[in-house]
């Protein structure tokens, strides 16, 4: 016979979140090929089937780079920002909403998982404007202007909530319009964050490249599992959380701040990262807590 | 004082197409530069402001043969079908639900009307199936292998009710998926076709290169304004409607006959035909009746 | 090719006004002669087609006076009111109630809008009770009882709502009744504003025998398009707003105050100035604003 | 301690006709005094405090005949219909939809019951055509037009369910129009068995000059408690429902064939004829099963 | 003719409670036989055929004594509750949720009464907690452990909403539990009231072994009709309340003081007292006011 | 890292049955201990979390017997059913819809599922009437009178629905009742069966004493796990099914033929048989398909 433990280890979960709204945000990584986007897309069938609403925003950025090379233009990425002019523009329309956003569907679409792909531009949803030139961080007295990268005005979520409510499962492009109709280059991470705080969300799952918040990125075994913001906020000002993981934790504490209950922040590339950490009591990257 | 004989004169049409679904299919030419699309942007304004239900489809072969062209890849059209391989397959994705789809929705959005960009591949709108290899009309005995074309399997537009329910207009690109997320490039006039089969709806607006259906392609004089099925039926018969005219007229005459109340065939390019077209007694093209 | 400009100008006020409610009161010169009251009655359906909740409400004071002077009942008005005993109720209700409520809504169900003609007195729409004898300004010393004309004591408008939200134009009769059952003769102008007032409508349009508000009765270049409320206190201070203009401009002021976004005072005469005061920049009589 | 009987006598028809539909139909002689009204006022809150939909059709041949006195107009009766020339037309909606109806309206106020005086003319409710000139029987070989008499071309009922589906009672006069706007006189008897027809009321109840169906008029013994269709029919063939008694009589016959499931005749005068006939085993009038 | 004045006399009181809910608590003595029992359910149906939302709260201590004898278990109380051992509690809920509430259910049912017997343990109605060991007034030193007597720790009325909002009468057993699923005994009276404290109810109904508050609990003429709070309280201080009266006073001010609006003692024995004390103007109990 | 291919495997059973209706029916042998009610409850838990519509029918054949005993009263079991005279009709009452309802309601409360205690009295659910003295097979010419055991005469399962349709878990009490009120004695696996015909349930799974359908009862790999209704049938014939299995088998094709999709047969006793039932491949007991 077999055994029930996993079943009865996941009973509670199933019956917390349902009815919940989970943001979940993938860059480009969870993507990159078939197999990958087959793990993710059983992993939100699951997810949506025991009644977890779940919104998905997907980032790019490999890709557009990738289509940026293949049409001769050159990358240019100042403080982590992609500096966008109206060529660059078009190729992320068109990596974005079109490219990735219709795979990400498809595949879901094969799992039995009602999807619908959109982009924040559609119904408001993110309302953007272009950011202002500026001096970055480290980059000396040059002022930069990013061109249609864009900063979120305002969000609106009742489409996404009708998607919901109608059981699709939206995935959304991180891509945004002002009044006048001009389309910008969102920040996927951002606008995951913001989408989460709109919904006061039960959970926002950030998956990276990373296995979750680790004291050593080289040593596994030094993934912490569980942290509260404050405790968050402590080992970074003692250096125990460093270098790339720090905006990833920043990010992930303003979600908190803005009512989101719980962040994640777990693999996007080894598989069901996402069942095991919502489904199991050990999970398997970071919950950041407030 | 002002004469609002124009405002008397679409009354009645204000009143009779309250609550009816339209079904508008626009090629690339409606979006080719930026004031065709905001006079296109302020037709779809006017028509939902009056409570008609609005869904556009559209197409982009002008501009994914732009997109082949940059990254040298050859443009392959038998029978009037693009030979779709892999990186094919993946332009039309970029271009239909990536660039030209989020631009229309940007230019709705600056007329102050909410859209939703939706690939067909989202919510099972079109499930397709791959074309097989065939033998094309005029092709003699090859067996032409069209790659990722799609044939049209079934249509579900629950997912459209929902959004025109809730005063969205969708912005559909003509994609398709089958149950194994396989994704393929479907025509746009026979998804518009069909989307107005499902909804039964009152309206397809073909727009097209021409003002409509003419005896003669240079000579404006001799377009008709309406004509019954029976009608063009004959005059093809006749050779009064020819060449490239037959095929849109076939297109609208199937559309009929699966339950589209009314099909009309009208410019692309010039400005405010919509508007004249469904409000004005004349119109300016030509209304297919049963 | 026609003109569509008026169309487009009227775009913005379409989807600006969907959804909202106008309050428009006509006097009884609006329905003298079948033409006028088919004017009308085509504006109305023209409002009521774009999605704009239309409730009018009627007078008929000269149509009342005609009543009394068939039956050989003498016409008795103090302070602009008319002194109303048993029989002159009995008239009132006839002509209001009777007459011109059913006429009105005949005359829109002729151009296909779906009316309900109904009494104040109706689901307690307006609560009345007996205006105390008193002194008018003017009158000298004498008291002066009214008979039946009443005082509003409460309105609700639950009713009209019902009306307004399944598609039906209410044409409201200035009646109204007490706990008891007593019916009492109401005013048009006060039952409109207070009408208006519960709804905080967007517009309360006064039709009157005049274009609007003119500082020369006599000239029509001395019409006043737009004023605020301030404004129009001190043109009424300086005088160069006067005479029988005064008491609309004060009532429309106090509609303002309680909540009404905007009044309109234009002619009851004059074809289609509906039309043209809601759906054209220019408009026709007067706005006044808060 | 006070005897329940009858409150447990009435029970199984509460609970029975609870959400069911009555039309009552009434002449201007349950309206002749305000003591009449008032007893009539209080059976209409206790049916409808219990949940009962009613509907009210009224009558006021009596009203009419008086104001055209009043006015100096000749009342001319034909086959018992009022021939209705363009000035009798006039009198017929002030005394219906104006006197009358909102008389009752306030009486039923008074007793705590919303109700909404209606035209028939209002929403569609009823759609007349103007009845040709014809012979009537008795009449010779005159052909008589009768003017604006209008026969019943079509009945929607729509409106009346709103208001019943929100605890209104419709109050509802029997005038109609036709799609021109041209009003007509209609028949108060035939009105509200059509509406009953609709509704498939589960009775109809005909309040009348006399107590009920007798089979000698001056006798009230000879009153007939309860008869079936066919029993009616053949008491008319045999001569035992004769004069004045036939046309109330085959008009519930055609009712009870329309889809009504009882007609009841009883008398408007009496007191609370109403509650007796509806609530008590014995009744007090003559109740028609199918 | 029959008379009317009992139906005339009862009407305010349908309209006035029409949509209002009436918690009814009923003890064991109210079952004892069938024609008590059949009485009760007769005067349910009648105030539940008029709209009113009814719930009834049943005790049934006797019956539990009984069955304890049966079975040779020792009754054994102590300050008027049951100490309740295991086997104990099993009778209770046996003949609680099983003999009487099946029994009262069914006797509804045969007055065509739609009705639920629920136990309060379902859909978290009571949640309890176990009364800790305590002394008690009047029994010296001694801590008595009460066993699985159950004190209210919430009280949750949505599926009592539910079963209300769909016609049905909820019939509700006093039992509750706690979150490790502990079954405890509740005590009926405070079940009632905390059930209509959570309604607001209109009504709290308390019927007793006698017909209402007395002075002399010997004569009725004694009885006091209707009481304010204040005066009650001062009744209790003054000694006219006294005895066995108290308890039931004081659980009635409790409920006044939670927001019921009225409470009524009545007499569970004699016959229709529900019916009497809630649609006459007399009525035959004691109503207890704010 | 946790193995989740309990979870994969699961998930397509999640997904197909959400939104369905099982009907589960337990003896008393499910309720024996608590240890066993856990597991149970525990099973249901976890399939009301994935949305599947659950509703409990239960028995308590075994605990009647006991009170029996307990009180004297003798057990006369004739052809497999209860002979039950009014003391023990009583008995039956108390341990079904006293005893073993409350318990069961109590362990899933224990387990955060809303339930709700139902005797099929309530709400008419099951209407009986009682059972006609009849000769039974294998009882000679006795004529047996089984007192009040009643058969089935109708079912009514819109009290159940409504439960549901709020998240609630109906656990019913096998009892009955006719018009007049009267209570019978029914079984439970035709209530369980007969219900699960009216919903068309998805699934009837019946909890019994053995794992499943075995040839030799003795040998557990002699168990069927699947077959369908012809196949069974068959196996009756040639007297591979055979003994106390064919009722439990002939129920079962009865409900299939009812419209029932699926029926199981299963072990009560064995711990957590639902779950691996319901969401693994491999089954535990018997499956019948149509």
């Amino acid at each position: 016979m077999q055994d029930v433990t996993l079943l009865k280890e996941s009973l509670p979960y199933f019956r917390r979140f349902r009815g919940t709204t989970f943001v979940i945000k993938i860059g480009g990584e969870a993507i990159k090929d078939r197999e990958t986007l087959t793990n993710f897309a059983e992993d939100i069938a699951l997810i949506s089937s025991v009644g977890i609403r779940v919104v998905i925003v997907h980032g790019g950025g490999h890709q557009i780079s990738e289509v940026q090379e293949m049409l001769g233009i050159e990358t240019k990425m100042v403080g982590g920002r992609r500096v966008t002019d109206e060529k660059t523009l078009d190729i992320v329309k068109m990596v974005l909403a079109g490219k990735m956003s219709v795979e990400i569907v498809a595949a879901l679409k094969a799992q039995g998982v009602g999807a619908m792909g959109v982009s924040a531009v559609s119904a408001g949803i993110i309302e953007g404007r272009r950011r202002p030139p500026r001096k970055v961080s480290g980059g000396g007295d040059e002022i930069v202007d990013f061109g249609f990268v864009g900063d979120i005005v305002n969000a609106d979520i009742s489409a996404l909530n009708l998607l919901l409510g109608n059981g699709l499962v939206p995935v959304l492009s991180p891509l945004g319009a002002d009044s006048e109709g001009n389309i910008y280059n969102m920040n996927a991470d951002l606008v995951a964050s913001r989408i989460a705080a709109e919904f006061k969300a039960e959970k926002l799952l950030l998956m990276t490249a990373v296995p979750g918040v680790m004291v050593d990125l080289k040593d596994r075994t030094t993934l912490i599992s569980q942290i509260t913001a404050s405790e968050a906020r402590e080992s970074i000002r003692k250096g125990m959380i460093a270098g790339g993981m720090i905006p990833k934790v920043e990010e992930s504490l303003r979600a908190l701040e803005s009512g989101v209950k719980q962040v994640h922040i777990l693999s996007a590339v080894e598989p069901h990262q996402l069942m095991l950490e919502i489904f199991t009591q050990s999970g398997c990257g970071t919950m950041l807590l407030p």
